[in-house]
């Protein structure tokens, strides 16, 4: 965890009122959960690696002397959320009736970890997600990816690719090399390290575990096939030739293809990608990423969880969710990318540091300085320090443009700019 | 803890906005501090009763396995912030190097208590303050006050009574009254409490915690002065007569309420109130909060802390803060005071929700959504349902204002208002 010095907060802000901007525009509204949530419902997500990462609040008073008289085991009963989609799922269920249909929400806040410290992870950090629940179908899809990239690139996030992918083709695949239905998640687990361990790592891991020889035989004379560059949904189908009842999730990729490369913004591109799993257990449908040039790994990830929901409220709702790894993106702007034009929102505003000498100069200089913010300025009233210098070039350095001083027997104040004199 | 709908969320958003571009006209940037703070910070912070209420984080892995190996003690490391002046402290003391100096920090994010759950009180609530640390004397508290109340009246927020007073000024009147110097502690917290329980429950809390009862007898006596409305600074000088150390308290706080009355906007006052104590343990100077007739406890408080820096830090640091209690505020603008000019701002924006068919209506649906995006519209895509008109009820419902639909072999959509087919 860390603090956040005013330079980075303004950056932050800024980008995230952008990306707020582009999401509204498109009908999403913002909504919030609380940091805290029940245990059980954390730990009963299928949040994968993240549910052991859970900060995990003590319980108090009565309860925790119970809960010690009984052993050292159930001290805790509520925890840290560690991403937003939970939260969400749990928020939907409980708030359903009072929610426009579907619900259209823009999440922005802090996440937790307990994580191993280290460089660019912290243990608080945060996600800014866009979901839709109430609705299914790629009219949803599209829309998420469109507004994302619409998102992104109007920050300045220059040659975003969109990897799009989805869990019943990962699945079809599955069935295509013979690997036992009731042993595909363990399947796709080994398959999502493909970037991270190679294909003989990934090989390995599936012997290791002991899947079925033939199907792993089978998937290794596959795999080269799916890595092609540029691999085409249309081709994989023909390898595949995807049962009656697995064509629909080919067709509809497809389709949402054809419609998001026409309408993404200038210089971004969607590619089909079958090598695309996505670590959470609670994917459905379709699933994606978006990449950039300018950082190593994805920037935002999401897709579709149509059986979250369910399992609290007792019937399914469609569900469908992109989220943008902000921590990610303010390390790219803060890289010189897109903070300038970021930073332009900002523009064109003095900031002025207003010397007041002593108490008894306050009732001339407030009103003036009122009147220079009335006319658009920031005005920040300063004592006056005996080495006047040494204080203007400071505040120099801290961003002021200008400084403003009251003349004796004067009304208004004169401004004078801070560089010329630092 | 609560979950936030989204008009609410919007109402927040556009508070805070408000609240931030007035403090940013000021001179004041926003900081971050993480909601997670060691737990030994927030227990050694004369945080008064708000230590009792701290929630406590369990520790993880071996550490956790060591503590529960030596007993049930000393279980938990981390605790979730209470306030946000000790995190802006601590954040202070670790990065005063590298900010500002003076620093004028505008914090606004949620801080947690595990109070017992009533009506209008949440474990999870939202603070927003506005402190200025490595400056002292009335120029910081002046402006303070009045970016407060100018930030508080730009909301709507009428009739709004600042009460000051000055914890010396409370020491004074507790040696006046000869309360033993190493009690006055004691004293405060009972005085504190004359609002809730009157002098008579002052005074019996006095005597049965021991104190002088002559002290006790010359405090009653005074009491009747002290609780005098409008009662003036001059005359409480004149019968306290302090001694020349603390002259200075009350000649400072005569300068700031009489700058501070010439400045504040249309209709709020500044009033001097000896009773004014406030329940920290830690501030040193003038305190202050802001009353006003549309709520019946105080809608932000605040005042200096010098030394609590210091301990930290290891040399005392000049610092004082203004809080608005956030969810009273925003009880109030919900209750219709200040929500119609908070609404305001988002005004003159069509809200279209955009009709498509099916998925072979997106590649031409969506550009001429874009084109309405573009015209500075908001647009949410929104799938047909078979009961067409059902779903514009619910959407005019969910605050629509009007549909758009595209017609076979047109480009541009057909945009209708709502109201007029709900």
């Amino acid at each position: 965890m860390r603090d956040v010095l005013p330079d980075e907060v303004e950056l932050r802000d800024a980008a995230a009122q952008a990306i707020i901007g582009v999401y509204r525009s498109h009908g999403f509204r913002r909504i919030e959960t609380p940091a805290l949530e029940h245990l059980r419902l954390l730990l009963g997500s299928e949040g994968g690696e993240n549910e052991k990462l859970i900060f995990k609040v003590m319980k108090r008073g009565e309860d925790l002397d119970s809960a010690l008289a009984r052993g050292a085991h159930d001290l805790a009963d509520l925890g840290l959320r560690f991403d937003l989609t939970v939260p969400l799922a749990r928020y939907y269920a409980e708030n359903h009736a009072r929610l426009p249909d579907p619900l259209k929400a823009i999440q922005i806040g802090p996440v937790w970890r307990a994580e191993r410290p280290q460089k660019g992870r912290y243990r608080q950090f945060t996600q800014c997600d866009i979901d839709v629940l109430g609705e299914g179908g790629i009219v949803v899809e599209v829309e998420l990816i469109l507004a994302t990239c619409e998102a992104l690139a109007g920050l300045g996030v220059t040659g975003l690719t969109v990897r799009v992918n989805d869990r019943r083709i990962l699945t079809c695949i599955a069935r295509h090399c013979g690997f036992a239905a009731d042993r595909q998640s363990g399947f796709f687990i080994a398959f999502d390290k493909l970037d991270k361990i190679g294909a003989e790592g990934v090989l390995g891991e599936l012997r290791d575990a002991g899947h079925d020889p033939a199907a792993i035989a089978r998937f290794e004379s596959l795999l080269p096939v799916l890595q092609k560059r540029e691999m085409s949904l249309d081709s994989l189908t023909r390898t595949l030739a995807p049962a009656t009842d697995e064509a629909p999730a080919f067709e509809a990729l497809a389709t949402l293809l054809r419609v998001v490369a026409a309408e993404l913004p200038g210089g971004a591109r969607a590619d089909f990608d079958p090598t695309l799993v996505r670590g959470m257990g609670y994917y459905t449908g379709t699933i994606f990423e978006i990449v950039s040039p300018a950082f190593p790994s994805s920037i935002a990830g999401g897709g579709r969880y149509d059986r979250m929901v369910g399992r609290l409220l007792g019937r399914d709702v469609p569900a469908c969710g992109f989220s943008i790894g902000f921590e990610r993106l303010i390390a790219i702007l803060g890289e010189g990318g897109g903070a300038p034009r970021v930073a332009a929102s900002h523009a064109g505003r003095r900031r002025i540091a207003f010397l007041v000498d002593d108490d008894a100069a306050l009732p001339r200089a407030l009103p003036a300085a009122r009147a220079l913010r009335g006319a658009g300025d920031v005005v920040s009233l300063e004592r006056r320090r005996k080495n006047t210098r040494k204080q203007l070039d400071e505040l120099h350095g801290h961003g002021f443009s200008d400084y403003a001083t009251l003349e004796a027997g004067a009304d208004a104040a004169v401004v004078k700019p801070l560089r010329s004199e630092a």
